[in-house]
């Protein structure tokens, strides 16, 4: 079966199971909003990462599940409150829950959110040291992401902002929850500390990667919100090329170009996007940025080849599969 | 010592080691919120409360540190999202935390909280069985405050409201989180699960009744906002009375009560409180509110003699301190 395959299948059985975890009751104010948010999409990769990594280390996938639903449950989690945070009104052409059910029980549900996905892990099934483990993985990747949160919050008003700062963004909010499932994946079969840091290595180089790329794919083809260009300068989100380009630009022109993120998104004008988009062209922000990201694909490739087990093809074929995902 | 004393220690103990589970680092965006919100006041007393029980019980108190700094930082945590949810823009005279540094850096340093918690039992020094099952007690409560939460957030536009939907409410909102500093100060002493069960019951006696006395104070002496009195009635909050006499008023009252109660906080004036604290006097609700909350302490005392253990006299202290505090 092709990777594509198996994380198709291993994605719809989670979806099934997260009507289990979390059946519909009206009454509870609660499943409403969260399946809301759930049906938006989202194909449930994740967890079908975590599951295919155990499988093809060895592992039992059936004990596998209770954590992958974690994973999925905590990402989306994630997202709730980051819509709230942000101020994101749509989520795929549907409304946010926090536009459509209010702040208040969007608040709330993102934080039961979490509960089920800790009560998932520890109600599971299996050696409690390895459960231990688990939480404690858990709770690392959901601190670092909120870590990393927190930083890029603030970063578009930070005057100092560059790639440095960037990257410790990034590696916080992305790098520990792209290796999250792998890791998890791994605590489920080999159960190898060595490898384990070699996972959390290859998430700091593959979750900037595949952040930049993103942010690129705003300033080229528009982020399939009608394909419109340059959403995030409206939203001020302090992009890579951004950063980039506040190191090399004049202090004139990195003042003009702060001034416009600031701008509270609605006042921000088509000639203002052209304005940043004709910096980011003369400084060549955008090839600066695209070769950034393709060396630390690299680095991550050399870091799966360093991986010291006996066969490391799954994480060649998911890094495969992510790389393919992000173009 | 004096029950008052040794709680007033515990308390400045926890104080002194809070600051060293969150340090302060400005650049982090994070603690600088927390400790704002943490400054407020709250004299420690859940953790306390927790460490005494443990103490009375033989356990050894420092072990069980880790546990009760995570019931405070839970505590907080929680006042911190039901501030965004409840739209409180001050608390014991500040600022709440969204109005100060805005509402993704309170939603995001919330969620921070929830993962310093876990991390203090997760990294504490104790048995693994004794952990995980700690875990399960934090994750429960937490799990069920929340459930209460959403209840409480949706209360005051139910229809039907009534007094066994508000006991629900408190039961899940007030209950668990009651007990939840004796439970934990049991499972690190004398563990033993009969007496759990029992502590998690006077939870739901004694939850209710305290929130049901802190309801009659807004009516009566006002909630030191100033003295004012009926702030409930502006925020539309679902207290008792209100239960209550949507049970025993008249339809064209119940109609004209909801009203009131659904009106924004602004829109809400004098002659509106007066008519219905005029209503809850016709109808007796204060004295049958009064009545409610003494017949649950009086049943959390024979839950206390029920208690199948040694000597129960920590949880008599326990509770005298508490009903003490509440009136």
């Amino acid at each position: 079966m092709k990777i594509e395959d198996k994380i198709k299948a291993y994605g719809e059985k989670i979806d099934t199971l997260l009507r289990e975890t979390i059946p519909s009751n009206k009454d509870d104010y609660l499943s409403e909003p969260i399946w809301h948010h759930l049906s938006t999409g989202g194909k449930r990769i994740r967890p079908a990462i975590c599951l295919l990594t155990c499988e093809a280390l060895g592992g039992n996938t059936e004990n596998a599940i209770p954590f992958a639903l974690a994973v999925e449950i905590l990402h989306n989690m994630l997202l709730m409150h980051d819509d709230i945070e942000d101020g994101d009104t749509v989520r795929r052409d549907k409304p946010t829950v926090w536009v459509k059910y209010g702040l208040a029980n969007a608040v709330n549900a993102g934080d039961y959110m979490l509960a089920i996905a800790y009560r998932s892990i520890i109600s599971s099934v299996m050696d409690i040291e390895r459960k231990m483990k688990l939480l404690d993985i858990f709770t690392l990747t959901y601190t670092k992401t909120v870590e990393g949160q927190a930083l890029d919050i603030n970063a578009r008003a930070a005057k100092d902002f560059n790639v440095e700062k960037y990257m410790k963004i990034v590696e916080l909010k992305t790098g520990y929850y792209l290796a999250f499932g792998l890791v998890g994946g791994v605590v489920l079969s080999i159960n190898d500390d060595r490898c384990l840091e070699t996972i959390w290595k290859l998430g700091k180089n593959m979750g900037p990667a595949f952040q930049i790329k993103d942010d690129l794919i705003d300033l080229t083809a528009g982020k399939g919100r009608g394909g419109v260009i340059g959403s995030d300068i409206c939203e001020g989100k302090a992009s890579f090329p951004y950063a980039y380009t506040l190191e090399v630009a004049s202090e004139k022109e990195k003042g003009d170009l702060r001034e416009i993120m600031l701008k509270e998104r609605r006042v921000t004008t088509d000639s203002d996007i052209k304005w940043v988009l004709d910096l980011y062209k003369k400084y060549e922000s955008l090839t600066y940025s695209q070769n950034y990201a393709e060396k630390l694909i690299e680095d991550a490739y050399k870091t799966i080849d360093s991986l010291n087990i006996n066969d490391n093809a799954v994480f060649k074929e998911i890094a495969d599969f992510m790389v393919q995902r992000s173009t």
